[in-house]
């Protein structure tokens, strides 16, 4: 919903209105995947009368609703026909094995977005304020729901990423995968290359999700497991890869250096971290969705962030680590760094 | 934050994620708005300490913030200096004449957003399910919010279509204004055209908004008022003009059909109704911000729409009116329809 311009680029409360009224995508796009909208239109349901009668819902919401989805970019329109964009058949249509509408289950929990309520206190306090640890307390169930949830948002980038760092899948490896949630980014090394054993470390609740996970790809007998926080638990050593993903974005820079000393303490000579974050640009506002990370840290964390490579960087280097590399992980929205021990 | 296409167009979930969380810009904007953050800036304070000074708040919250008014919209950055956009400093900053800050009170009450909270829900029944009439529900003291915050976001349309539909303003006027609310478009037909009388009808604890406003406006004398429900109480008759705006989108078409033929009877022989509306084109996708309109009305309303003009212009022949010619109103997201009796 792009602001039109007039003549002579006068100013327009458009997007101050578009602004105001955001939260209403929200509630379109969760309504539509909670009425399985986008797989009745990918089965082939175009008019407003086959759509309703797909989604058991009225022929007037279902018009205002459809329409709504083309303005903000989720469907098509070609005279009164519905269509899919690409995006959404390959993410919205649950027939899709990329299907993601179950991770609003995650992004949408009232424990996630009820923070933003309270967005202002925030703002002035620097940190969340709906308690003293926000999203980050020690065994809080909704990272359990996160590892349900955003694991089919995680199938892609973990073959990415074992293939990106295994390329030949063919040697022995130890991997370490902290806070490992739903499992996947370790299972996918494990997967690719049968020589590879994997540790995952999380809380006791959430190793559930990943033990699962192991057993569903065949892969736990090279699975171990390490119940507690990652600040606190004995990793073991000799690792040849550890994997950081979407972990260090919870915590200040003081405390990710503490954790990565202990993480470069468990790694093999030769070894490296492996870290998958929303990486924004040194301006901080771009790309436009890693940089808008930070605003999620700042709604649910004391002190996370999204941090810049140099950002990263110095935390490996001050921890002792050799370098850092970061690679692009198109089509994510996010990067990886590679760090030599 | 349009999302970014990679190589060979391949779908990204940077539309479903940024979706999903598109309820942080509603409260990002609410919190720069509580927080004064326009108007810091628009004073000259540029850095995140300058401006965190300023809005008493955290340097750590104001800049991730700021960095967010940038991915969005509002704000402009350089190297580590943030400045407004033309639309930020015409619209935001609390110094301009045509601040609309304020209107987040109406468009940000929880009376209004929580029906989106059950907009699954509403989409089934075709229309709003938080209570029998919603949002136009008699007295509804919604309304006189709406007449106190919503105004300054009137002024400028109530003066533009005063002009289109009165330029010269040397004419004897007896106008009638439905539904006046805070009265501004009677009452900017009073203030250019000392010839101009307004009959304002509304609920009588709305009124008093209005009567304010045209005490203010230094027009009294010129002004009178009809307490009551549009839809019930005698208008009298021989008016020159009848100002319908932004009243029709909260009814169904047979509703507005009786409401237009009791307006015509009011008219004088050349009398003419004059319409603003959120009016989509035919496709009703487009322009967005009028179309997305609708999804209000779903949300709030059991049966009201953002109509087109085609079917404004059936309603008004229905009810007995000659023809009707649509006019944009630039730089507004609204049109004017004026229609002949």
């Amino acid at each position: 919903m792009t602001p039109e311009r007039h003549a002579k680029d006068q100013p327009t409360p458009a997007l101050f209105f578009d602004t105001a009224n955001a939260y209403q995508r929200t509630e379109a796009l969760k309504s539509a995947i909670e009425l399985n909208l986008f797989t009745a239109i990918g089965e082939g349901k175009t008019t407003t009368k086959e759509i309703a009668q797909a989604c058991q819902a009225s022929e007037r919401g279902t018009r205002i609703l459809c329409d709504y989805l083309v303005i903000i970019g989720f469907l098509t329109k070609d005279k009164r026909s519905y269509g899919l964009t690409a995006d959404s058949a390959t993410f919205l249509d649950r027939r899709s094995p990329a299907y993601l509408g179950g991770t609003i289950e995650f992004l949408l929990t009232p424990r996630l977005i009820d923070n933003f309520k309270q967005l202002t206190a925030a703002v002035k306090k620097g940190g969340t304020v709906s308690s003293e640890e926000g999203m980050i307390e020690a065994e809080n169930p909704a990272w359990v729901s996160f590892a349900r949830a955003m694991a089919p948002m995680m199938a892609m980038p973990s073959q990415l990423i074992a293939k990106l760092v295994d390329p030949n899948a063919n040697e022995s490896l130890k991997i370490l995968d902290i806070a490992a949630g739903h499992g996947l980014y370790g299972l996918a090394f494990a997967k690719r290359n049968p020589r590879a054993e994997v540790t995952a470390v999380d809380w006791a609740n959430v190793l559930e999700v990943a033990k699962e996970n192991a057993q569903a790809a065949g892969v736990s007998d090279r699975y171990q497991t390490i119940a507690g926080s990652a600040f606190d638990v004995e990793y073991g050593s000799g690792y040849d890869i550890v994997l950081l993903t979407n972990f260090l974005h919870h915590f200040d820079v003081k405390t990710c250096e503490t954790l990565l000393r202990k993480v470069r303490a468990s790694l093999a000579d030769g070894g490296r971290a492996v870290t998958m974050e929303f990486v924004p640009n040194d301006d901080r506002v771009s790309p436009p969705q890693a940089a808008a990370f930070s605003m999620m840290m700042l709604g649910t964390t004391p002190s996370g962030d999204a941090y810049t490579f140099a950002e990263l960087e110095s935390m490996f280097s001050n921890a002792g680590f050799a370098r850092s590399e970061m690679h692009e992980l198109p089509p994510t929205i996010q990067r990886v760094i590679i760090t030599y021990k």
